[in-house]
């Protein structure tokens, strides 16, 4: 801030200078009071300048509209929806989210700092405002292969960096119950440069809550019930109500909500896909489940913005009142939050529920600039798939759809040659986990259960959280097929049968991200779902997004990566050989 | 932090290793949930571990108690106490209040940037936390002489100060609305030095606001009334609700209070006396009123805790949760606020209701090293007291006891030899204020109704808000015997009667504060509430109070300066003789 802007301000509060632009005759939703209020909202230099009675160059007629803070996400991974952040941001404002709080976590599992870089140069100069944790478990586990190591004295520079805020979800308690010197690192060096630590308290009990709390890790948003959530209130911490696209949280949470708790609790989606983004919605849609769940329409607004600010510290937002950004949501209907236009720092950016492109300028610079469309994958051949069996008992991975938890059976499979042959009608798959970040040529086999292919193979580079190349298929050759063409793609998503790509969609950012317009990756993902259809998978459950949880080593309960079969109860490496003692 | 202390923390959280201390059995007031809770709470290092079941190396027992945050003040000018920051501190902590923001207007208006270092300084290595708010408006007028003239460029070296947070009450909403340069270089160094600003919108009317709002100036203490709170609270400014010895504004201002807002509420105490501290109490005094008001004891205690530290961006304070500091205060009895123990960064401070004198380290270097010992007045003799007229009307100032607005009287007086004569039966006495930053010699003249003397004269170097010697009296032998005492003392407070000097308070700091113990200082002022007696003043207001705002030019309707007789009316000096022109 200077002098002259400052002034200038001061000038269009005091009407001894007309506002850019004043918003007129609508009801304020005022979240410092909770009612809603009348007042002309008069804009300057992109600030609120005076709410009262004003005139401006323009006049924007508001009458009969409601006009809201605008959203904020208070934990999103932009990396689930395979946009850039530039066309996530392009779908996010649609839906009245002007800010959101993000955690690069995927990129860093890719590409370490040169991802975190990547995705903070992507968000500058856009129409909204991507603020970043960052993050603070790369790898999580050592018992799959990733592609970088992000240490506390990695993450230090980053703090500098005006729109870098915090430490993203710490959710190695094992390593902060045994206080290694690496996690109180980032931790200390988070809290010396100021910034907030937020938590992933998945199953916490009650009493380990205090290990979070006390090193200063104040936020949760894994918590799925009314009891965890009162935890975490009790204690201290900001109750986060996510709304994902796996993950649906709000309904069991929202009965917690009091008129003396609610500044203590706010929403995140966390993990969203394009499809649920575009189709259902952002923060808008938590709030309108809420008030369809009980919530006061006002309250759900206070959770999607003041609170969140309050929650990061953003003292220029999250409300509507003179010296705020001017980050606004026209509201046809408070109820249905059904948005009319959206204002960004005082520019209209989304009209009659349209975006208006010209608010975005010329597309940034290609990611192979950076670096980061690297696919190291060894030479693939089809005997490196084969799963020689000594017996016909094997460990099956059942899927759970739309659960990230799966179940670890013991089944019959079929062998031909010693080896095991896939079965669709006793739906066993081959899956395979294939390193693809150094060429270790490493890859890990299983057999998974619950897709329901007719033919075919699916594969894909998303797979949390070190994302190698994960193929699921009815045959050896189909998988080939599907892995050697995401490989071709540097990365993506491919649907196959037979010896044809049925569908494809290349994500040559890091494996992870499109560079595609938003609408083509829309498109595309319609197409994949199509081709999905066609190898015989239901419409009940998304195949992708269950194969890119396959590979995560911290969820329930048998899983597969680059280096086998994981067993979760016992934290180790199993066999597929069900008799085998590994 | 270093990752030594945050492992420590993290073991005693973790239950391997046991706390400093557990306070065991109490009930605890969540500011987070606004209910009670129970558990102990384990402390370590001066920071809240843990809350659940713990054992420490020493156990307190506060079963049937309360246990609330330590109370924090919003906003409180130490010097009106006229006591040292570590006598304020033994007085604030008998009454709960663990942490204090503080503006030092008094001292900087006397001795610059010199008197808010030495506050600085002297808050030190106190079992207390004094944040600091930069005087924003030194001076505060042209129409009276001061100690030192504060800009930006000086203040900006002190937001480097680890407990300066902010910029203090901007009272001078002209300079705002005349976008004065001097006042947009203090806001935005604040600005950018990351820091807050607190607001003075004493009268300042709803519209008018929106200046304060756009220059991010987002609390007030000035309001007075449910009209003038709903409007600051509308436009998002925070509501510190102020009970000090004058002003007195909880019983007006709570019944705005409602579970939506209370959030935006927080209490403050302004300018308190010794006396009244010591007495009635301190922002614990707040809370007792508004629970007899009908506020919840869980909400006035957020408004004494949590609110405020959300409102100053104190993240490590207001709430009892682990990774805040140990700041506790244990109440025999919540609705009654009765205080049993406080506890400072988790050592025991005072203990059934006494101060534990062991939790103060030895003073330390008094003023006289710092160079605020200076009181420099012209040579006084009585007839630069003489005021001559030429006819018997005259401008007279009436005080309205216990308020700080005078009455603006036309009145007879009488003349000898041409000259103005003191009147107790007509209760006319002299008022002379002496300038004594600079020795200039200014001495400005008038005459007061309203004190009531018998006969003698008071003598006062605390004079809002430049401090000037301030003398009334029944004769000019006695004023000069007054003034003469104060000078000699290099500050203070004295009653004469004759040539005696009846009582007397030596305020060598600045003119503004003892280095007394606080036990000392509230004697002696018992013994000039006596001698103030003895020359006839009743006992229903405070006649050194009164003194010390009849030099305020800035409040109605008429006041002296140094320079003068002050109508607020024409904000332009004026002269004694009724019909003169001046």
């Amino acid at each position: 801030m200077n002098a002259a802007s400052l002034s200038k301000r001061v000038q269009v509060a005091a009407k001894q200078v007309i506002a850019d632009v004043v918003l007129k005759g609508g009801t304020i939703v005022n979240v410092f009071t909770g009612e809603p209020m009348q007042g002309d909202i008069a804009i300057v230099d992109g600030i609120i300048a005076g709410i009262g009675s004003y005139e401006g160059k323009e006049t924007v007629d508001v009458s009969g509209k409601w006009i809201v803070p605008g959203l904020i996400d208070g934990h999103v991974h932009i990396e689930s929806t395979m946009l850039t952040p530039r066309e996530f941001a392009k779908v996010s404002l649609q839906h009245g989210v002007t800010s959101v709080i993000t955690d690069p976590h995927e990129i860093a599992n890719v590409a370490g700092t040169k991802g975190i870089q990547y995705m903070l140069e992507q968000s500058e100069e856009l129409p909204f405002d991507i603020f970043t944790m960052l993050p603070s478990c790369v790898p999580v586990t050592p018992y799959e292969s990733n592609g970088a190591n992000v240490g506390a004295e990695d993450l230090a520079p980053f703090y500098n960096h005006p729109k870098v805020i915090g430490l993203a979800e710490m959710m190695d308690f094992a390593a902060l119950s045994n206080q290694e010197r690496g996690m109180l690192d980032k931790i200390t060096s988070a809290h010396n440069n100021g910034k907030r630590i937020d938590g992933h308290a998945a199953g916490i009990a009650r009493e380990d809550l205090n290990l979070y709390m006390s090193a200063g890790i104040r936020t949760d948003h894994e918590c799925v019930n009314v009891a965890e959530a009162k935890d975490r209130l009790n204690l201290g911490m900001y109750l986060m109500i996510r709304e994902g696209t796996v993950a649906k949280d709000l309904r069991a949470l929202v009965p917690v909500v009091t008129a003396q708790n609610a500044r203590r609790c706010l929403f995140v989606t966390d993990d969203k896909l394009i499809d649920d983004l575009v189709d259902e919605g952002s923060i808008d849609h938590n709030v309108r489940l809420a008030i369809q769940e009980g919530i006061s329409p006002c309250t759900a607004v206070q959770m999607a913005t003041l609170n969140t600010a309050e929650c990061f510290g953003l003292a220029d937002r999250g409300a509507i009142a003179p010296g705020y950004q001017a980050d606004l949501v026209v509201l046809d209907d408070l109820d249905t939050f059904s948005i009319h236009q959206v204002f960004k720092r005082g520019k209209c950016v989304v009209d009659q529920g349209e975006l208006i492109k010209e608010a975005f300028a010329a597309a940034p610079a290609a990611a192979e600039d950076k670096g980061l469309t690297a696919f190291h994958t060894a030479e693939l051949s089809e005997q490196q798939l084969a799963i020689p069996l000594s017996s016909d008992l094997c460990n099956v991975i059942e899927i759970i759809p739309n659960s990230l938890v799966t179940i670890h059976r013991q089944e019959i499979v079929d062998r031909v040659d010693g080896c095991f042959v896939p079965s669709v009608t006793k739906d066993q798959l081959k899956l395979a986990v294939i390193e693809r970040h150094k060429a270790t040529g490493n890859i890990g086999l299983g057999i998974v259960k619950g897709f329901q292919f007719t033919h075919g193979a699916i594969a894909s580079s998303v797979a949390h959280d070190s994302h190698n190349l994960i193929v699921a298929g009815a045959s050896d050759a189909e998988m080939l097929t599907a892995a050697r063409h995401v490989i071709q793609m540097k990365g993506g998503l491919a649907v196959v049968s037979g010896s044809e790509v049925l569908a494809s969609l290349p994500l040559p950012v890091a494996g992870l991200l499109s560079e595609w317009r938003y609408e083509e990756v829309y498109a595309c993902m319609k197409q994949l779902n199509e081709a999905l259809r066609a190898i015989g998978t239901p419409a009940t459950f998304n195949p992708f997004l269950t194969l890119s949880f396959l590979a995560l080593p911290v969820i329930p309960h048998l899983k597969l990566t680059d280096k086998g079969l994981f067993e979760f109860a016992s934290h180790a490496h199993i066999g597929i050989q069900a008799s085998s003692l590994q």
